[in-house]
């Protein structure tokens, strides 16, 4: 087995979920993972800082299709149009094997406080990326921030409700009809009140 | 000293910022930090789960006071009044001394990446016990996620600001202008679209 091995990190991360079924995810090593994809340990760590970063590769990739769908947007986009245009650029790693690895993934970390713990990290590093890209474009630092934070409810939402859907939906629609519902919920939000002079 | 010393969490939480300080985070044990607090190591026990905890017991309080305040908020006030309400609520913990303790804290947790995923873990919570509070008043799933994020992030920004303004600048007037920079921002959010039909 070559140590470039086409499709390392997918075969690695698809071991680690067997292992981590089989045998639990504190039981099992970084070496038998590598040995169950058919590589050594140092290949794992060539692609992998620790055993909990197997579980959280599609994050880094979100993280840059998020940013990168911002930076592209035209000049005179929208905020919104920006938010949309990375959710749809989300839309092309939402395949039913993500489906399917997400899934198995999720018992895994419920079961885990330091891989919810690392979950979250990786949650605050794409929403700082986006706010980044945002900001990039000229956007003031605060509606950067409120944007990136929509973009990750809306994803969440739209992925939550994905998650429990027929096998064969395709993710776009969930992302474009989450962000919609939280536009509406936010024209609440500007509503005067009565509290505020 | 007797086992149930008065405001022993805060005697541990200020020994502990006292000897990260003097040592280092990694370099400091538990037994240390009770000893300097004059307790011992059970008596920590009692107060902290683990050492990492030690620096977020402001974060326990937060959200008890955010949604003890959602909670109490009347019936028929909009969701702005009652995320007004949480931010008027924590104001009363944000005193000059939280504040001196904050900035040797963030010291220490800028260092270190687990304290970091401990802070994300925290902050993570009390926008669930936000989000929880906003449900049990009869507010829809998505309007509740929305809200529990706008105190979070209003919350943060006023923080930051607090932070660096004069040394007895009081707490509210940040929380109240954070809140209000962010809803004209979500004014934004809820403009027409050219992508969306």
């Amino acid at each position: 087995m070559s140590r470039w091995a086409p499709n390392a990190r997918e075969r690695l991360e698809n071991a680690a979920l067997d292992l981590f079924a089989e045998n639990g995810y504190e039981e099992t090593t970084v070496a038998q993972i590598a040995d169950r994809a058919g590589m050594n340990r140092a290949t794992f760590f060539r692609h992998f800082a620790d055993k909990r970063e197997v579980l959280f590769g599609g994050e880094d990739v979100l993280a840059g299709l998020f940013a990168d769908a911002i930076r592209a947007a035209p000049p005179e986009a929208t905020l919104t149009e920006c938010l949309q245009a990375a959710l749809v650029a989300a839309g092309v790693v939402m395949t039913p094997q993500l489906r399917a690895a997400a899934a198995r993934r999720r018992s895994v970390v419920a079961a885990n406080s330091e891989l919810q713990e690392r979950g979250l990290l990786k949650h605050a590093r794409i929403t700082t990326s986006i706010a980044a890209a945002l900001r990039e474009r000229g956007t003031d630092e605060l509606t950067a921030r409120l944007g990136a934070e929509l973009v990750m409810l809306a994803f969440s939402i739209a992925f939550e409700r994905w998650m429990t859907a027929d096998d064969d939906e395709p993710f776009p629609p969930f992302a474009d009809a989450a962000l919609s519902d939280l536009r509406a919920r936010a024209a609440e939000l500007i509503l005067p009140s009565r509290l505020s002079a």
